[in-house]
């Protein structure tokens, strides 16, 4: 019996990754998990939940309650505040990051497939990911994860990132090909209401939406242009 | 300012490890973490507690809930029972084996050690747990794991076990070199008010003190004959 294991943040990546798990036919269970992490966006556990409804696939929701130890990212930390542009793009670390979360989630999604016997867990990284200066969203980060769980003598893992090599652009229009809905997913680092289309989320999100050519059907605290942006042409 | 934070299960080896690391006079700050993950010995806790306290350093008792998520193994499985005897030693893993519980541990480390700006991490692996077919307690997941975390260019961390080429008589020995008092340590698997002498933990903890020569002052459930075992000489 086929099973993955994927992390779901509700955001466009995860999603369509969770999409494309359900739907390509390689597996006969997936199992979705989110992460509460004391997260200031954690409505995005929300529009987590609602897909994996949708798609009828177990979720768990995983309370990390520790990371208030860990206080160093504008994410889990209401007194830094978020970065606000597209301009952090290259090889530093922005107060997004939050240390390692991701090997954190990843080692934690091993450990739940090994307890249900599934042999892949998919990891939503993108292009955008080792723009932005995450580390461990790099090609580099997949093989060093990949070499420490193959050490695994009795269960084998393997750790996928279709999306590593995917901009933006890409992962949209591949989940417009998994009829995903994009109005139930949310990106924004703030913790508010509505998406502020001001964050480096918002931003690349957006440009994102510009790149493919549509109009992002979520709603925004400010108004986007987008007729003006889609009619740069 | 150099700091270090150790993983701490209240067992011989990292209470030798943690007492090590406040000792050597390397470091400025010693940060203990405990993991409360649903374990049936969750009585090695206050035996942590109680460590850290005598050693005056800062002491966090993390819980992870989510292990309820991972009931394949004795130690979180009510339902399973505890390996018994030391005839497990050998190549695949045992019912004792807790799936990714040490990726897992050392990667939340890492986590609180960045944003401690602390650049060091101890690892408890000792000899036994190689022997004991925890995969995740070799020299080649030492590698592996630091080189994953290598990766991380903002914050260097060193994950460190001093204990892992090291038998169980030779850390005792240390210990006692390092006036750790072992009454306050606890090893055994099972969740009783009283160490039962029997489990896998217990056996190899017993043997330990047999080939250093000296009595476990820990009080077993059944009569451990001390001097009977210490004469064979």
């Amino acid at each position: 019996m086929n099973k993955a294991v994927v992390p779901i943040s509700g955001g466009i990546d995860s999603t369509v990754l969770l999409n494309y798990a359900v739907k390509c036919g390689e597996f006969d269970e997936v199992h979705a998990v989110s992460f509460n992490y004391g997260q200031r966006h954690d409505i995005e556990l929300l529009y987590a939940q609602r897909t994996a409804t949708g798609l009828g696939v177990n979720h768990k929701v995983i309370d990390l309650d520790f990371f208030k130890h860990i206080n160093t990212s504008s994410l889990t930390n209401s007194d830094i505040d978020v970065a606000k542009t597209r301009d952090v793009l290259g090889d530093a670390q922005t107060v997004n990051y939050v240390p390692f979360r991701n090997q954190m989630i990843l080692s934690i999604c091993c450990a739940i497939a090994e307890s249900l016997e599934a042999n892949t867990v998919y990891h939503g990284a993108a292009q955008v990911d080792t723009q932005a200066g995450y580390w461990d969203g790099s090609n580099e980060f997949m093989e060093a994860i990949n070499s420490l769980t193959s050490l695994n003598r009795k269960h084998r893992i393997k750790i996928e990132a279709p999306l590593i090599e995917k901009s933006k652009k890409e992962i949209i229009e591949w989940g417009l090909e998994l009829d995903v809905s994009f109005e139930y997913t949310w990106t924004c680092y703030e913790g508010k209401e509505k998406a502020c289309g001001e964050c480096t989320a918002c931003s690349s999100r957006i440009q994102g939406f510009i790149d493919a050519g549509i109009e992002d059907p979520l709603e925004y605290s400010q108004e986007i242009p987008w007729s003006k942006l889609l009619n740069v042409v």
